[in-house]
């Protein structure tokens, strides 16, 4: 007796360039079968030197984009900045779920970390926002955030295993930790607070001090996705035909760059990255 | 017998951050009397990923803005970007003066050069335009360009005489030399053709081959237009009574990092940024 044939799931991932696609490959891991739409809003990047109402009106626009175009029945902001300022903006102006990076970051710190004390490495604007530090305190850890401005640009240069980037991860993470002493701090977990970090976690893992627990937050945001999900649409995914993975990826600007450095973030080819214009 | 008080000249300059402060940095050491209005559009940078008609459009606001608002009486373009993709549509959208950084760059490396064959190190975006290698070319000299995309980003991380900064260097170098080996080229020429690498000229100089010239577009920028400025001026810059240099900064975002990096770039402090709205 064969089941009838159901159309799959559609998750959207957004992001403002293309880092977030560490979060899809950690949700493609884990859904293999659904269909994804990616946009990465490249045209308007970098995101952090902008206001607050800027970003959520570009982080809406994209999101919109996501469900009224592409069918997203639910979203995962992978983006360290539009999680902190435009999460809200974003969950007001679309009728699905919608999760961002950070609480599920925090979440997984709070479950690894015995002495409640945690380090948040992250560029320089989500450390401004302070966001991870908001949502430490919330589970009852004291975070100590540091920006670490050079590892984005060492992986878009393809330095993931690289002396170079050995080196720079050494300082940042010597300099933190000689002020998480300063502080009276005994922290047990290092958070990676930006999308392009897992490309780098291989270094960093072989950096921080031993027992040290590394907590990608692009894995957590993907586990904290899927638990959501499956509450809500297992029944339906369930039903499923086993198919491929569907994966359509969107930039605003761009794309060469996207589709030259994507794979290497999604783990497998991007394809063909699709222009669109969200005005603006 | 004391001459009239002459309004001293202003210079306006413009770049899509702050990086064209060592173009400013340049004219003030030659200019010490004039008035200078230095705008930096960091609310839209930056400025490489974006289309030829989007960068035109901002940079025309940005060079009206200041000969409109602050009287500039002869623009220099202190940006790679909009030099080579917008100096035709500012010197079409306002009745002064416009100078870019790509043209003197050439120039001073045309005299400098002797086997007519040099190097361009750049960012990629200025590379992709291959503006620099135009402009030798039509001096008769064959040009090489990379893209050092980490240089950037090690001097805003203030990491201007840094070991990690001269082994980067000394990489990219290596890998620009063996390249113009391999296509017979003999440069004894290197063009520095991104405003934030005067900063990082000593360890530059350290790790060219030996008699190679380093040449500093933003110098070669002030120089030029300090020779198309006293052909026209001198006669008004003269009578000027002496007095100290008066600068004036603005931006269209982000003033924090302005302010925090523009004094490393000007070699002096660069004073309360002044936050302006160009609309878009």
């Amino acid at each position: 007796m064969s089941s009838p044939l159901i159309t799959p799931p559609t998750i959207g991932v957004f992001d403002s360039g293309f880092g977030g696609l560490t979060v899809l490959r950690a949700l493609v891991a884990r859904l293999p079968r659904a269909r994804f739409a990616f946009i990465g809003d490249t045209a308007r990047l970098p995101y952090g030197s902008k206001s607050r109402r800027t970003i959520a009106r570009y982080a809406v626009e994209s999101a919109q984009f996501l469900v009224r175009k592409q069918g997203a029945e639910f979203l995962v902001i992978a983006c360290n900045t539009a999680s902190a300022l435009a999460l809200d903006a974003i969950q007001d102006a679309v009728p699905v779920p919608v999760l961002g990076v950070i609480e599920p970051g925090a979440s997984a710190a709070r479950a690894a970390s015995r002495t409640g004390d945690v380090l948040v490495i992250a560029t320089d604007a989500t450390v401004r926002s302070h966001a991870y530090a908001a949502a430490c305190q919330a589970r009852g850890l004291r975070a100590l955030e540091m920006a670490c401005p050079l590892l984005v640009p060492l992986v878009e240069e393809g330095w993931t295993n690289h002396p170079v980037t050995a080196e720079v991860i050494r300082i940042y993470l010597e300099e933190l930790n000689a002020e998480a002493a300063a502080q009276g701090l005994h922290p047990d977990t290092l958070v990676l607070g930006c999308t392009h970090y897992p490309l780098l976690r291989p270094l960093i893992e072989s950096a921080v001090p031993a027992g040290m627990k590394v907590i990608d937050s692009a894995e957590a945001a993907a586990e904290a996705a899927i638990r959501l999900f499956n509450g809500r649409a297992a029944p339906a995914a369930s039903r499923v035909v086993d198919r491929e993975t569907e994966i359509r990826c969107f930039a605003t600007d761009s794309v060469e760059k996207f589709e030259r450095l994507g794979s290497r973030f999604l783990e497998r080819p991007v394809g063909n990255v699709e222009l669109v214009d969200l005005g603006g």
